[in-house]
Order: C-alpha cells, then sequence, then structure tokens
C-alpha cells in the first residue's frame, strides 16, 4: 500500500483547551484543574495512552485473525509515570514525558498462553503507536510568523 | 512536584473500535472504512497527533506567560506519513508507526521573530508528548490470560 498521510488541526480556546479536528472528529485536549486547566476533555498524555490502546485493539484483532485465534473480547489498561518538572520549568533532573508505560493485555478467548505469548509479540512489532513510542521519530517543526 | 500517573483503559466494541476511559472522559477510537473500520471516532495516530498539538498549546503557553509574550491564540496543524504495510502484514520494509511528523505552528502575537523562535525552542524541549515521540520510551507489556 502506499504511505498514507494523517493529520490533525486545530485553534486554542484557552491556554490549556485546544479544539482538534482530524477527519469529521472533534477532540478536546484540555488539562485537569489540578494542572491548571478547564477540564472540558482528556489531557493530552491521556490522549497518547488511549491511542495506544485503540492502536493494540486493533493490531490484536488482525493478527488473531492471521493466526486463527477467536478473541471474543480484548480488555487494556494503560498508565504510565510523568514527572512534571521540566513541562512546568521546575527542574531538568527528569525527563519530559512518559518515563515507563506499563501496558495490561486482558484477551477474551480459549487460546492457549503459548498461543497468546507468540500473538502479543507480532502485536507489538506491528503496532504503529508502539513503535512510535518505543523508538525515536523525527519530528519537523515550523514555526509561521 | 512528585511523579504523576496517567493512565486510560477500554473494552474493544468490535475488533477495530475502542472505547477507552481517561478519568471522566470517553474516547472513541475507531479506524475509517478504508482501513476496515467501523468509522465511530479518529483513529489510534489521529489522536497521538491531536494529543501532541494539545500538548505543544499547553506548553506553547506556559512558555509565553514565562517570557512575557502575549498570545492571543495558536494554531497548530500536524501530520505524518505511515506506511501501513508492517501493520499489515504485508512487507517489513519500513516501520510501522509514522516515518516523519511535521508540525505548523502559528502563534497570533505580536512577539518579534527572534522572540518566537527562542520561544519554541524552549516549548520543544518542555513538551511530554513531544519528548515521547522524538526519544524512546520503555514500556512494559503484561499479557493476562
Amino acid at each position: 500500500m502506499a504511505t498514507l498521510n494523517f493529520s490533525t488541526k486545530g485553534v486554542s480556546e484557552n491556554p490549556t483547551k485546544f479544539n482538534a479536528q482530524s477527519r469529521t472528529f472533534n477532540i478536546v485536549v484540555d488539562e485537569p484543574e489540578q494542572l491548571g486547566g478547564t477540564n472540558h476533555g482528556a489531557n493530552p498524555v491521556e490522549y497518547i495512552l488511549a491511542g495506544y490502546a485503540g492502536c493494540l485493539n486493533v493490531v490484536g484483532h488482525l493478527v488473531a485473525k492471521e493466526q486463527h485465534l477467536k478473541l471474543n473480547k480484548l480488555s487494556i489498561e494503560i498508565d504510565g509515570d510523568l514527572n512534571p518538572d521540566r513541562f512546568l520549568g521546575v527542574s531538568d533532573n527528569d525527563r519530559a514525558g512518559f518515563k515507563i508505560i506499563r501496558v495490561k493485555i486482558t484477551p477474551d478467548t480459549n487460546a492457549s498462553k503459548e498461543q497468546l505469548e507468540k500473538w502479543i509479540n507480532e502485536v507489538e512489532k506491528r503496532c504503529p503507536v508502539n513503535d512510535n513510542l518505543q523508538n525515536p521519530t523525527p519530528i519537523q517543526v515550523k514555526l509561521i510568523t
């Protein structure tokens, strides 16, 4: 398949609230009040985790089909630890983003543990979001003045 | 500040649709019909881009305040190129995720170009999502059987 292009664009509504649009979908990004926000939507890093979970779901079902495993349902929990000090300008001791991300994936299936271990290894290798989080990605930032 | 923990959890509704929840917010992740989905929400990588835009907005306003720049509004467009071949299991020639991500950031402000270049450099350094996309992040995947 040819390379695909995905995009989002939007405008700030206030210093923490951003109204993004991807195709026909509106995505409201905000911060909770404890982080100085207006709490009108999930926060940026929560969207990263939700997109990651959604990606594991898609790839999980695709690979299950290929491997002839019947997946009745897939439950996924993801969490991550982040020290906000660099983001807040308090200290540069820690990195800005998640230091660690933990995924718990619970397939509802009658497949064996061995089959599921083969399955999850393949899912990790082929999940786009897993790749972009685990490995460096080049980013070009253009300031329009 | 102490390290913060962010999370999401959810269940598949069908092979492409995933209903995630972070705090009180529901996030529906799906794929467009062309990618075999039911198109009930933005797709996983669009949420990554939207979360990234929202993150640049928050950090952009925070740093502007510190640097005494008046930001009336911030417009952000982000796009990325992704070859779906590895994800689809067609070929391993390319990586699974975005090969490149491009950000266009347009501040509505009367600050000078020099001030804005200093500003954007600081924003990039302190944006958590920018860090997690540009640099490797450890991920622990636990299969619950």
